[in-house]
């Protein structure tokens, strides 16, 4: 028989995650104060973050000892199983090997708490009683729900109010997991009273929302704020994908040809391609493409640029792609994926040519979603369909070519609380949609006063 | 660092199912025509079952090879992970050893597809082109449409359609996987129609869709009928959970003292339990608890009698634990616990003393699983809810007895997919009902007039 699942014992789990930094062979610009337009230090972040994750976001360290404490409770649904997906190479024809890394075995059915976990777990010994975030579609929400109830840490999750009221499975699955689920805009802040006083029915947003979470953490000394993606050390704990993945492949023999994940903020892509990029960095022949939403291209479409991690403009000035903070992509199914930035790490990687950014329309991305489900059984979440569509594009690309190639895909979740998006699909009423070059200038002409980041020899 | 899950490689999956058949100590009585009264015939079986499963219900062999192709596809989720349950272990504070088999990491987020995936087989083998079945809340629709993608074949489900109108996701997913998803009663069979003419806003039963899903059967020579639980070769390919879950503790030098189930029709009980009643009729020391609601206890409050498998009386009469065909359970959230009968090999365990009935009301199950969700991370179908409480009754027993108790669990699948059962149970909307004993007895003097199964001695 095949082997489909290459699966590793608990005791082979990484004891470290790998952090990029001291690797990139152009160094991260800093991130810079909102009102001074200096430099940010730890200081000002001390307020929302607890200081050793502050300690991570700069660290040079090559590699990060993961606590006792984070790999007792990663056991939970850690290692994850690498897959070979034997059935769509057949039903593709392709010679190439294409693997998958199944991370939707966690609880929440996502990659998203192997940060959450280790964040709660920094806060749980930094003294912090509560933790606030925010979420759109309710993953990130859910992860972080999810982990605080295992250090016994209180969560309260500031939701879109839109997705709040749609998404009812998201938030009940907080809700099970004890966290407090607030719709917002709420009455809860003064930033959710000021836009409620001018629009009551406001649908809220996710730039609203992050500035909810962060007035509550700052409110409150025992409270921090929490961040799903975007940050470094948010992609740092998140290695814990490629590092297994790497241990997984050598198992059998393989290393890829070629590594996909699919953007939002940068994090399940990073987590599972990052330390590929460490191989790249030291002479690995090893193409490395991050894949996004055609109707939100940030690294396709948008510059590098200095630009606010929020809608509202709170947050330090991260030195990203970006369409700008402004830019309002249209209401995909693939949430996760409608970020107006990208991590500053992934950002850097691409503009030094490390990673390839790839944009894919949207039916295609379910067209391959569909076509996985029927050959390999899993349903995928809508932001995973992305990573699928263009690993179905590479296979055929290999079978053009008569390559026999070695793909990695990350499958970063199931797509079981989002079946309405699949419904749309299944029942033709999804398209894909042109955005027009003006409708990106108009959202860049936000950002052209703020400060121009060093752009890095290609 | 603690072993959390146990884990078995590929190339240790079992490669036979076990069938009790030959080991009970008390033969099964045959079931009866319900025309005739005389025992059925694989004649009386063809149009519906192809003949490798008529008979795998009858066979005297007491192990059945795992065929290679199923065994292939099985890899897609299986070997299943056994875990240690040490936080909920620590939060009831108790010497019990809590092991749970995780059968949620299937792509249909249960148990389902370990039999689903046999017979799509053997009716592919057989020359089936299409399948129909019936599904209520729709666990077991969308596991036979999982594994009819995998081969290939057509799926038709009739979807009780209350269920269809009111639980959209589990249709979608059928739908996602190629599956035709119809709700019942429907216009495509007599059944369906006559109920239409009588009452065109009826909302649908378990019943009346069975009755849809053999007509349509019967009617088309390449389709066959596939059933989710009861029948023996259902119980039967369903073992390969609980020979897994004893090469898993024999890892961990562990033999159950407790072993649980939530039961319906019986097949994830059975599954786990059944490798374990061969070893206590062989002379270990085990206790096997089936748990069922109190608002539907078939094995605590139903007389062993013959009865229809079905409401409109179109099934052969089995020998069973029953409340009668026409017993209407309370709504409550674990759909897949209202069935009226109980599996004839569980039913006959029952009899001899051999499986220890147990039933636990609503509210308590919902708490369990809140418990459960908080302390191991995983949210449980309401179903599994039952287990998971006598779980915690059994660990709390063996903490007031200061007993080291080795409980093992079958944690029957996940619940992303019923989140709505958790919020009413979160905002306090759901109740538990006495059941009175008048109710019972309405319902049994509808079996009353049917032939007498021998009884065993106990």
């Amino acid at each position: 028989m095949e082997v489909k699942k290459i699966v590793l014992q608990e005791s082979e789990i990484p004891r470290q995650w790998y952090n990029i930094l001291p690797d990139m062979p152009t160094p991260l610009e800093p991130p810079l104060h909102p009102g001074t337009g200096q430099p940010v230090g730890p200081e000002d972040l001390a307020p929302i973050f607890p200081m050793p994750l502050i300690e991570q976001e700069v660290s040079q360290e090559r590699y990060i000892d993961i606590p006792e404490e984070v790999l007792e409770k990663y056991l939970i649904w850690r290692p994850t199983p690498l897959y070979r997906a034997y059935s769509l190479e057949r039903y593709l024809d392709t010679p190439a090997k294409i693997y998958f890394k199944n991370e939707g075995v966690s609880p929440a059915g996502s990659h998203k708490p192997n940060t959450a976990l280790a964040q709660v777990y920094y806060n749980k010994i930094s003294g912090t009683e509560r933790i606030t975030t925010e979420t759109g579609a309710g993953q990130w929400g859910s992860a972080l729900s999810f982990c605080c109830s295992l250090f016994g840490i209180e969560c309260k999750v500031f939701m879109v109010k839109v997705s709040y009221n749609q998404k009812p499975y998201r938030r009940i699955m907080m809700e099970t997991w004890g966290a407090t689920c607030v719709p917002s805009p709420s009455n809860e802040t003064e930033a959710g009273r000021k836009i409620l006083a001018q629009d009551p029915d406001s649908p809220g947003s996710l730039g609203i929302a992050i500035s909810e979470a962060v007035e509550a953490a700052v409110a409150d000394e025992k409270t921090k704020y929490s961040l799903g993606s975007v940050l470094n050390h948010v992609l740092l704990h998140q290695t814990v994908i490629g590092l297994e993945a790497q241990k997984q492949l050598a198992m059998v023999g393989d290393y890829p040809d070629v590594v996909i994940g699919c953007a939002g903020g940068g994090s399940n892509f990073a987590g599972c391609a990052l330390p590929f990029v460490r191989d790249k960095i030291n002479g690995k022949q090893v193409e490395i493409i991050a894949v996004e939403p055609t109707s939100c291209p940030t690294m396709t479409r948008g510059p590098f640029s200095y630009d606010f991690g929020d809608t509202v403009q709170m947050t330090p000035l991260l030195p990203m792609h970006t369409l700008g903070h402004t830019f309002v992509p249209e209401p995909i199914h693939a949430g996760g994926l409608r970020y107006h930035g990208m991590a500053p790490i992934v950002s850097q990687l691409v503009l030094d040519g490390l990673v390839t950014p790839v944009a894919i329309p949207q039916l295609e991305t379910f067209q391959a979603g569909v076509t996985f489900a029927r050959t390999e059984g899993f349903i995928s979440a809508p932001e995973t369909d992305h990573a699928v569509a263009m690993t179905i594009r590479e296979a055929l690309k290999a079978k053009e070519e008569g390559k026999e190639k070695v793909i990695l895909m990350n499958w970063s979740g199931h797509g079981l609380v989002d079946m309405a998006a699949y419904e749309a699909y299944l029942h033709g009423k999804l398209s894909d949609h042109d955005l027009p070059q003006d409708e990106i200038e108009r959202a860049l002409k936000d950002i052209e006063p703020l400060p121009k980041p060093k752009q890095a020899a290609k």
